[in-house]
């Protein structure tokens, strides 16, 4: 049994953590991390876990991080990971990130996106991009994950295989992004109020999204080329749920048919990747609560057009549940341990 | 490990009981048998099976069912259990009903409010009550359960203490019930039209629904004298959650936290149930995808009324997660074993 | 023509006041006086606007409102109204105040509920109570409304009828009222926030609600006598619409017929109330935008109770719209001008 | 005063024809026609419109049609109006057509894309696109008008300066569209379940849309040349609002300010045309309830593609609103009169 730390115990993505861990075996939380709420019980924010979690949260304290748990998530804000992390490199603590601070290699395009100082060069470095599908053999080996963003983990995961085949041309990706208002995060604002954002589809941060260089610098080096991309995203008038449409140009005529045929080869063995059959799309609610990446393929003759739509709970594989599943990678456990729930229907 | 059938595989009682089933170590979904689909695969009404089924539903075939499953759950609409319980009334095999068929004791009052013949009388006088946390002694005996109805377990879990400690004056009960849509099932209607029930808050069945009668019947029960209670519902543009606000006169002064100490006892050592202190109320959300019944209560001492509100998520508590629940105490496992969600939050 | 300036312009009372005011021929809308955002576009914060206004918004200034402008309505956080009203009770303006701050007779209620200091006793006797089907007269001859809240406006308009008429007991009243989210106002908070209050439904100010001593005051005053109401407030996920439910003992058996016989007899020759026929309750999306109140009766014979439904959008009957009729009546105008909306629908 | 009849009275496009028609000032609502339930009150599918409409529906009878109205909308599913309006061709009747049967010049594409026999050649080409902005002098000598889908006045709005002008490469253009449930129609299916909609994004008719070669057909005629597209249709948990996320790529350097004010330029003198400032993005619940088209525009200066995002509401701009702005320009009437509903908001 490993015991566990989460820090930022207020966010979805620490509460999506916690319903997680509950139902994993090999892992113990040990200890919920406030910055601003320590001392004070997590249901006083979040009373569903009434009866679940009775500890207090707590102040942060490296020294007793070291000596009291084995693996850390950070479900931080932008900014205070890149902090962190570095405190705990050199123990023998697990750290899994699962804000933006280690994803992008170049420390000037963090400061460019993310309007901060980046984090130290060694620490990027350390840190195994935790998109598990992709990545596994790297994450198995790992001590720091720099965990996927919601958006990159559909769209790359409904790319990869069209890249590395070339069977799009690579400067005609378009991307267009729908997220439920969970991606928001907890923080009330205009952008997540209720009478605002329901009845409502909101494009935002068109053209300026920091998952933007993310997805381009993971294709880029799946394709060993530099690629850039156009990618939008919209709020859309529900809670959980993400799925990325997109679009490439075939280079040469494929079928629907031959297209699906290629991406169940490539994900064979990855559990949580399902392909769906020639004429079905996936929706969002398919996936809700639970680990899947469900993909649809679809040829548009008309226009040589290959058309993927990726969907993900943005709070599961799009965050907290892909962090599990590479706890359980980076430990030997089975890649699925503590994720095989059904989707939540309807 | 005890082999399971589910009759009525199309409905959501069913769907819920797959992903709930598919938690549990000591059950093993054997068949779901469907009369309008059977032959087809599930996936082809709800494909986020897709990998979780793979078997097509099947034919209802009596004989196959007592030669290969100890556990039947009947998920069907009404009308349908009345017909297939007797015929396995005198096996060996459990049978949990999840409809209205068999919850009447009076064949006259199930013929006035659902309008067709019952069950006979015989089946009807074999069959337990399965609200766990009251009735758990004859559960645990029992070979036929009737699951009660969602706002039943709603409505009497939030008043059964109070009417058995006679603390409010039993003509003075109002039951204001407010549901989800998938409480109509998956049917589609006028009633369930997104549209017509989006942005929307619906009175129905104003004095007329069916569980009335039930949740009379068992109130009597408990208060050993008759009891009406007005009882109304309301649906309401969310697709799971259920919560009844509760009203009934004080027969003596009491304060808030006399009344949270007097349910706390009652309901001591059930996992299931969880009072929350005083001037917290719950709301559905808070027990989502879960099998709990959050109970909030408040003494207006300006009107002498007691208010309580009683919230679970229909589908669990108020339908498959209780049938979970009476199959575990049915059997002697853990009443909670395979039950151990999390609410998913948000 | 009239000038009219709104003040608390940043506020859903007054974009729904602008939205009106538009439609009306004898208002022209010529000030909207925000203290937080003077000086700017109304359109920076709420852009559907954009053509509509073109003005920016200004800073309260008292001399030229009563230099430019002929009616003012007030739409302004509660502990504002009572400050300027005051100002402006000796000119010959006419001041529509759709806050709380005037609506209690008595100063210590106010105190109690609100937590702030009371208006002046002289402001509060001359401002008449803007409930237009009941008080039409006295609001014809009044300089200062104080317009009724949302929910009195639905729990009154529903009750009157029966409490005039003495046909229910008047110790018996139980009002369970359900709002969807724009009630909150568009501050952002964890009350209005998407995740939060999406799929689900939140019991909010239980025995609390500053709304209570507004219609227990008014109950009284048409009965002649003192009466406290149960009165409870659930969070609806749906922006607008308010429904409240009400139960009351009969005094004497009477059919569902005759009351709503009553019913419409009260309320005829009232173009914004419309009584439903036997057997049909109202919906909150059927009054969506429009300023009707839609009511619906039923007498539950097993339990001698009547259950009335009264439905209104909480932003136009419930404030706005109500606002715009009262303004109608204290200038001689057609009651129903510019208020002739037809629902939208769906 | 004009006379009016409503063909296919129980759609949604009819009851948003009746809302805007009560506010029309030289349109009188004369007759509503139901093949399905002409003889009874539409307040029994429709009670919001309790007191609005006191006539029962009607049976379709060409002779009176003539006699007693001028113009008829038919608000009838695909397959209906190709029978009517040849009927009603030689007389002095104004018929605007809400359905698609006559927007497809090449009935071998009408049978293609909607599975049905063609209008006769003849209707076909008496009858005039009804896509306000771009058509106005040919609308205002019409007696025909096939008025738009709502995907295409979105698209087509948002798409026809930037291919007039020839700003994008013709062959790049890429419609990622989103829709509200009332798109779909108030017949209840899966598809417009609540349970299975709400909280669910899901793409459909992928490829497969009938819009597509009603966007190609008219997009070619501006071009004067022929144009594929590629378009996928999203179906999005909310009543109301349309949005397109259009991509194209530029043919040569053009920042979004100039292109802002190209279609600032095009659009100058149409009322219903918002063109947002740089930076700003429509949503669709800022033109709820209205006639407005608002339009996004931006730049994406790293891939050099232009995005536009062109939101509606489906009903108003999109259907019934259009076809009122369609009767006004037909018989000289101001272009808006009756249309300028502020969006109700929020």
């Amino acid at each position: 049994m490993k015991e566990v730390a989460i820090i930022g115990g207020t966010g979805y993505g620490a509460i999506e953590l916690i319903r997680l861990l509950q139902a994993h075996e090999y892992m113990h939380l040990k200890k919920i991390i406030s910055h601003s709420q320590h001392g004070q019980q997590i249901t006083s924010s979040y009373p569903h876990l009434h009866g679940v979690i009775v500890e207090p949260m707590e102040k942060l304290d490296i020294e007793s991080l070291i000596d009291e748990v084995d693996i850390v998530f950070l479900a931080t804000p932008a900014g205070v990971a890149k902090e962190i992390v570095p405190l705990l490199q050199e123990t023998s603590l697990q750290c899994i990130d699962l804000s933006g601070d280690l994803r992008l290699n170049n420390r000037k395009e963090y400061e460019t996106w993310y309007g901060k100082e980046a984090a130290p060069q060694k620490t990027i470095d350390a840190a195994v991009y935790g998109l598990s599908e992709i990545y596994k053999e790297e994450v198995q080996q790992a001590k720091i994950i720099t965990n996927p963003g919601c958006f990159p983990t559909s769209a790359l995961l409904g790319l990869i295989p069209a890249v590395k085949h070339r069977i799009i041309s690579l400067d005609s990706i378009v991307i267009d992004g729908k997220t439920g208002v969970s991606g928001a995060g907890g923080k009330a604002s205009a952008m997540t109020h209720f009478s605002e954002t329901n009845e409502n589809v909101k494009p935002y941060k068109i053209g300026k999204h920091q998952h933007i260089p993310e997805i381009e610098q993971y294709l880029s080096e799946i394709a060993n080329e530099s690629i850039t991309t156009t990618f939008t995203t919209h709020l859309i008038p529900m809670t959980r749920g993400l799925i990325c449409t997109i679009y490439g140009k075939l280079t040469k005529p494929m079928s629907t048919k031959e297209i699906i045929d290629l991406y169940q080869s490539y994900y064979e063995g990855h559990p949580f990747i399902r392909i769906r059959e020639e004429g079905i799309f996936p929706t969002t609610k398919e996936v809700a609560g639970s680990n899947y990446c469900d993909i649809g393929i679809c040829v548009d003759e008309r226009t040589n057009q290959l058309i993927i739509a990726s969907a993900i709970d943005n709070l599961v594989k799009g965050a907290s549940g892909q962090a599990i599943q590479n706890a359980n990678l980076m430990n030997g456990w089975e890649e699925g341990h503590g994720l095989g729930f059904v989707p939540v229907y309807p």
